[in-house]
């Protein structure tokens, strides 16, 4: 952390010239140059430091630059990077090891993959082969990847430009706060919104469907927590019509919720679980998706059609088996789920006692969203013209924040501390009061 | 390179008990443990070692652990191995600026995606938004990589069992040794292919298609070499219609060929370029598009919808910063052009002279292929098993074949030495001759 401002001039100046950014127009765009980092922080090259209460794209679960991922990246990198799919290898292997020994029982074989797109694309082709059967369904209001079928899967705006896959179906989740289904409780939400898919399904022909795919908890979305029962519902749904059902954890898993899987605790056992993001905090680019044994047993003897050439990447799967020794050992999860619950739930329910513009606070874990709106009544959200002056106010403050359409996600690293926690609610609360 | 069996064993054992495999049943597998590796050698624990003349799937062009780019990748891990696409990052921007050094005039902007399957679907998301076009063309006989579009713009087999995105179309290209044209010589070939390719644009409805892709070598398809003035041929068949031609350099791109650019020499200019592997030998998983100025213009104003979290990944931005840099002070790129115009190409040559079963001898720089056939009249593939035998000798006699189909690829790293070229060939020699 040497303070040059020319460098931060440089990667500037070298980011407009020649970079070109995910899910933007190009030219008003202004970013943050970011140098390093360590835990909750981040700094440029000037010496500014910010407190990273995004995790970046809610990735980041153990903190930046943990330093026991950090020397198995660097320890595995003088040994070997790199190695085809095909061979088997150590890392792999153990990485493999570690991730199913955090799944249900019944899953052994973990499918590696880049990232969280292309783990979904492979559990679709898995339940699609597995089932013979075509149709996908998945919510409104859902993020899955910006690859061929899961950028169809998906629910948010971003599908709508890129509706180049055919059988895609979306229904309507719970989401009481704005209730699709005319409800008043979370038990009403969660039956309505259960009956709701049922319809669906049988509407669209349920011997044609072969998954519904879900994150466990939506969250670009606005980390829509599932009412108790939802998921089981969901899975009762899908028994009763040989359905599959795949649990989207890539950003809701390995720590965010303050449990190892979102679903863990919801009395649910998916098919097919796909993951990224936390299984090493993205340290090193890899996502997969963890199989159970009846759908990698259709493949023991038929050729699975799917592949990469950086599946079970060596240097990434070391850097997978370090976070998840960590986690483990120095209590990352366990901490996840203490603050959330000691300590950002209730700091989040004396903002929105503070500021009316909050109208309603929902998360568990590190996993929180500030729902904005510009009245209590109507519950209209805030305009985005207010979102991007709080969004450059909290920056100002130093804090980086996860920012969505009319929310604020409060998304720590699952690392994050009591202080850190006092230190972000105040310039949270700074920043509103300033609205 | 310590010997300890031991590990081979549970390396072995944890891959069969928890890795599901890329494009393979997977009952059936044998997969060969691979620890580490230098250059164009890898090991096993045991202290077995082979020569690697497949780069694994043709992507460790600078070779194995190449001193350079490991330790960039372990002071970058030191730094900050992961920060979000909407940050500035010094070493995301020297990548960047580096790679469009090497395209030609009037591209400044590169996309930054995990591999070449990402860069192949969003280089298709930019035509079709570019032009306001659906279709998309491309080749049998091609990969393009495993996610929804990616996949169906492939032309093998991998295709078929994955055909869920619309909007795309496949033709026939030049292949003179199997010519789909009936065709005796390269000019006759090139212009029947043109003639073919218009035909299907013209009775496809030209206004409907938005890009034409091909790989400027097809790679797994067989290392099929346009011949000369077919790529700009296809240009102009783009530039008749208003279609873009994407070109996708993922494998033939980065020294493969003994040039920067497989599609450099051939009088051609694309709007997209896709690549990936080379490009940093996949020490760390990147891939990207790099994109000629007025489609990135397109997105000046308007939202570019595609996306991903490790978009611009520091860690992979310094392997590629380091890569690029090695192989033009080393000078790997011309090592590949010498070895493959004075060493590989008559050496294959001379067995092709031996052994009756090569039908033909094709390919470039360290990209070659070697046609196996059980008939040199019919032309008749070599059958799946005495393949599948061969590819085991070869394996025994300390050769990591790339085998595929009916072919023998020879696909050294681009630091292949004379000395590995001739052992290579006695190998190949020895293993032909046993068949």
């Amino acid at each position: 952390m040497t303070a040059d401002p020319e460098l931060d001039r440089l990667a500037y100046d070298l980011d407009r010239a020649h970079v070109f950014h995910s899910w933007s127009a190009q030219a008003a765009l202004d970013p943050l140059v970011i140098a390093g980092g360590r835990g909750t922080r981040v700094w440029d090259h000037a010496g500014r430091s910010y407190l990273d209460f995004s995790s970046q794209l809610v990735n980041v679960n153990i903190g930046h630059q943990h330093p026991a991922v950090v020397d198995a990246i660097r320890e595995q990198a003088a040994q070997l990077t790199t190695i085809a799919p095909s061979t088997a290898n150590l890392a792999r292997g153990q990485a493999a090891e570690r991730i199913v020994a955090r799944a249900p029982e019944g899953f052994s074989k973990v499918f590696f993959t880049n990232g969280g797109a292309d783990a979904v694309e492979n559990a679709i082709r898995m339940a699609r082969l597995h089932t013979g059967r075509d149709k996908v369904l998945s919510r409104y209001r859902s993020y899955h990847g910006n690859t061929g079928a899961a950028i169809v899967a998906t629910g948010d705006w971003r599908r709508i430009p890129n509706e180049f896959a055919r059988g895609h179906v979306h229904f309507f989740g719970p989401y009481l706060y704005r209730s699709e289904f005319w409800a008043t409780t979370p038990e009403e939400e969660c039956a309505r919104a259960l009956h709701h898919l049922e319809r669906v399904v049988q509407a669209e022909g349920p011997t044609g469907i072969a998954a519904i795919i879900l994150e466990s908890i939506p969250g670009t979305a606005g980390v829509l927590l599932p009412p108790p029962g939802y998921l089981a519902g969901v899975r009762a749904i899908c028994d009763r019509y040989g359905i599959l059902l795949i649990l989207d954890e890539v950003m809701a898993g390995f720590g965010r919720t303050g449990r190892w899987f979102a679903f863990d605790g919801h009395d649910v056992v998916p098919d097919l679980i796909t993951f990224a993001k936390g299984v090493n905090s993205g340290y090193v680019p890899i996502g997969g998706v963890i199989i159970s044994d009846p759908i990698a047993a259709t493949f023991d003897e038929r050729v699975f059609p799917g592949g990469l050439t950086y599946s079970g990447h060596p240097l990434a799967a070391a850097s997978v088996i370090a976070t998840l020794d960590a986690m483990e050992s120095e209590g990352i999860v366990e901490n996840a789920r203490r603050v959330g619950a000691e300590v950002i739930g209730p700091a989040l329910a004396g903002l929105a006692e503070r500021h009316r513009a909050i109208g309603e606070v929902r998360g568990e874990g590190v996993f929180w969203a500030l729902e904005l709106i510009a009245d209590r009544e109507t519950r209209e959200p805030l305009p985005a013209a207010a979102m991007g002056a709080l969004k450059k106010d909290l920056v100002a403050r130093g804090l980086l924040p996860f920012v969505q359409d009319n929310r604020i996600h409060v998304v720590p690293p699952c690392v994050v501390t009591d202080d850190d926690v006092a230190e972000a609610v105040s310039i949270y609360d700074a920043a509103l009061g300033a609205l």
